[in-house]
């Protein structure tokens, strides 16, 4: 599925860590504290385990599921979604 | 329609401005610079309006729209979604 993944954790240590995950699993950096991509869900447990073991009590982590129609619908003010990796590395993923 | 505003906004005064804006929309704070809640396509065209008379060229911000079954499937690690705005404060008004 195609989802948007949104975090605020406060250790420089563990969100590299969490970083590094959504990276590793094809995820691509939107904005500094959110990323888009395709996961299957097998993966967004691992990845839900996976931050589970590395958030604080104050941080917080969302997969939040987005249909195409509804991210090709959305709204951008400034850089956004950089469209070429929107277009070009997301939705080719995507499809 | 449902929608996630996610903004990164570097000078305070202007972030003020258009997370006030958010929040008068009736949109929920659900994390520092994450609002979540409905938002008509007039009222859109409004806020995106707004959000370019305010952002300087570095900033971002973006409005996605989400599906209410997206939203119940979205997994959450740490705080979240304070669980009690989403059943009963953004919910309802979805509904």
């Amino acid at each position: 599925m195609l989802a948007l993944v949104i975090y605020d954790i406060s250790q420089d240590k563990a969100r590299k860590k969490v970083a590094d995950h959504l990276l590793d699993l094809g995820l691509v950096r939107t904005q500094y504290s959110v990323f888009l991509g395709t996961v299957d869900k097998n993966r967004l447990d691992e990845l839900v385990l996976f931050a589970e073991s590395q958030l604080d009590a104050t941080d917080k982590l969302y997969v939040i599921p987005v249909q195409r129609d509804d991210l090709s619908a959305a709204r951008v003010v400034g850089l956004g979604f950089d469209e070429q990796l929107v277009t070009d590395e997301i939705l080719t993923k995507v499809i």
